[in-house]
């Protein structure tokens, strides 16, 4: 009866529209997760660095990073959702919907929102609707993940085809801004940039300059800290060229933190409009990253603005190129991600 | 008069039946190291991960994790214990006899319970029975380890012979488990799998599937977290390959976290019964594990079961393969710990 | 307008004495940060291991690592001043004048306070007294520094030539010890060493034994914790031969960690007179460390000495040997620093 415990994922005809899954192993998440998240990227946005500067925001003390949530809440649906998974092929509808405090406790739930088999036969797209919920069963985040996932048997009939009507943004009204927000005492010299919401224009590019050349021992680190646990991402034999694909989101996070240099000020992700993560990122590559405004929105909150933002990552190249000729991205580009984000007026 | 100051630790000569050792620095632990060990290693127990979780079992929150404790404890003895080791022969006798808590400080005490020289007159064993305290002086964890060590002078006459008896194994009554331990509203979807206590058999075995590559970054900062300086760990002219020996503890904390796969309700180490570091493990190895059920016991804490459990890692090779016909393990073999855990019922 | 918005860092030209620089993102630290540091470094004086071991010595519980201090302190001053430069020259006048506790937050202030354009017209020296602040607004630690950076226009006349007076080392009336440290019940068992500060000498030599080979993982990780941001030390592209140079203050730290052994009681750095980073670091070398008592103070604190020590970091070689006949330091050296720490008397 060797192997009968073990998780071995689900298939493609495991999944049902209507499925509600409950993830498992939830997690306390403390300082000592910050410390490490700020150890691993060069994160230094003054309002998730210092418990000083987000009471000057009106916060009690400094939330946890937007992406912590984010890769912890994902990292819950590894076991269920992509163990099998051949791409992560996107996401969408992603809104942090409450701030996450050193001390509460995550977990998971996914509902499956669409599924479509392959014309080959042999895979076929799940849609997921994820939601992280705290201790209080607060809504914290939820997004739209779809991944391509092997089929079990190619002859198992292919169900029903929905395939969910994913906008390419969210709306201004969609995005969720923590109650007490206040911009209007903003510190831009602690901030480490003089940038306001104001001084972007939509269309306007920004090379983040800075460089990070990423390595085995810090990917597999921040991977197991968001308790992820796809086997491409730790093992040598799980990919026929001995590589270890790095975690997305790892790149995700890198790029974000080197995105500080030119828009430090864009404090607090609350939106996930969408995501590709267009080449396999491996230890050894240098990630560059760059953004481009790309609509900006007012709010209601003292002093704060909405801004919509492309980041992209390299692992070289000329900034500012994204895709071939033929439409397709640039062999050297990581990472095409579209998020709105928070600023002072 | 240079190097006078510095520890060249203890020779074979140096040690005697009933005499004890007061292991130095005490070590505060708290949400930072917890954080660490959870990123070093895939642990998902959800005891150790949730402080909810721990609460639905009864403990006010989420202890450190067993291990944690065992390689506090352990670190602090080897200046005094294994700085002149030549091999770490085994371990006895291990009970966890209280949990521990973030903010709880930890200091270990030796007490030589044998020593024996060996034939070749140049090296002898040490029997040391450790134990660790908290800050309330509450004993937390025992166990006994056996190690051989060089001789300063050859020529010193051999001591007195005492080897302790040690049983193969802890039985049921030797067993700790936590006052208010209470698994009657064990909540197995957060925990991740649905096998209770009375689903496993003696006898059975477990393929745990995953595998991890190990880096040196990764076994340097977790050997260094538990203030262990073994210079072969750390220092690439301490052997005469050039390698650095990845401490035996980080086996056994990652092939314990990858049995969670097959094992997630195993949550609590109680026992450690005996165990071998069958081979050197080095950086770039990949550590896989499997398990086999050796005996199970009813307990009288409220749906609580314990668990008596073979935990083999390896890098390589078939899983349940353990010894050769020479009665030697197999190359592949880092690791045969022999340990108790609790389960639900 | 791309890249208008990214900091390019000021050059010589931009550095005027009496200048006043606010440097961005303040940092709270606690014990996640700590964590880290010990598990970076072997680092293993009681005081910042076991908040119990401090409290017999008068403080609340373990302060923060002195080191953290410094490298939080240093590293927000490194995008205004050592973004463009060529070289950190030296270190002067650097004092600890207060604790850092788990939950404070640090911001740091830098006054120019000398330039002197080279006679190469291409750089000039800056010095700057930074000094680090606390939530209260209290100075925690304050200290020299001068660096060379380059001009911007070749041609820029060079400005008015002031070099500030700087002593070679502080006097024992400039060094500040924390109100209520007493080590007159100091455990040395505890402590790990029984020699006192009477039983070191001036002009004693310590070789402190062990080494460390250093991963680029480690001093990324690092040197991104106390958000410091020199291209150098992560992009494998910033230097001609694509080595990461390792930043000087992860030298520092394992130097002083591995000093433990022969000046274990050597408890708080509270005064650095002086530092040159002799050679470069890189990945794969291994660090070892050697002391010289160079004076000794009494105190009015109670049970506490003051001990005045070079501490040498070096990649191989023979201990105590420094500088070769030409006075340069040897090849092999990395560090030679000068500071102040206290001692049980």
């Amino acid at each position: 009866m060797a192997g009968t415990k073990t998780n071995a994922g689900r298939f493609f005809e495991d999944y049902a529209v209507g499925q509600t899954i409950h993830h498992a192993v939830p997690r306390t998440v403390k300082g000592g997760e910050r410390a490490l998240y700020h150890a691993l990227y060069p994160a230094r946005h003054a309002l998730y660095s210092s418990d000083q500067f987000a009471r000057s925001c009106g916060m009690p003390f400094s939330p946890m990073d937007d992406l912590i949530t984010f890769h912890i809440v994902f990292g819950k649906t590894v076991p269920d959702v992509s163990l099998n998974a051949v791409a992560n092929l996107g996401y969408a509808q992603g809104r942090w919907l409450a701030p996450v405090w050193p001390g509460d406790t995550l977990r998971s739930v996914s509902e499956v929102i669409g599924v479509k088999q392959n014309s080959n036969g042999k895979t076929g797209v799940v849609y997921v609707r994820t939601a992280g919920y705290n201790q209080d069963d607060t809504k914290v985040l939820e997004y739209v993940r779809w991944v391509m996932v092997r089929k079990r048997d190619i002859n198992a009939p292919a169900p029903a085809e929905v395939v969910p009507n994913l906008p390419k943004a969210l709306s201004l009204g969609q995005l969720h801004i923590p109650d007490d927000l206040d911009f209007t005492n903003y510190d831009f010299t602690l901030a480490g940039e003089p940038h306001r919401w104001g001084d972007y224009e939509i269309g306007e590019k920004i090379d983040h300059v800075d460089g990070v050349t990423v390595e085995e021992a810090e990917h597999m680190m921040a991977t197991r800290l968001w308790q992820n646990t796809a086997k491409v991402h730790f093992d040598t034999s799980a990919r026929p060229d001995g590589s270890r694909l790095i975690y997305g989101g790892h790149v995700i996070s890198m790029a974000r933190a080197l995105s500080f240099n030119g828009l430090a000020n864009a404090q607090m992700i609350v939106g996930l409009n969408g995501g590709a993560h267009a080449n396999p990122c491996l230890s050894g590559d240098t990630i560059r990253a760059w953004s481009e405004v790309l609509d900006k929105a007012d709010t209601s909150a003292p002093g704060v603005g909405a801004i919509r933002l492309r980041l992209v990552a390299t692992k070289g190249g000329d900034p500012f190129k994204l895709k071939g000729e033929d439409g397709k991205y640039l062999p050297d580009v990581l990472l095409d991600l579209d998020y709105w984000a928070l600023m002072p007026k």
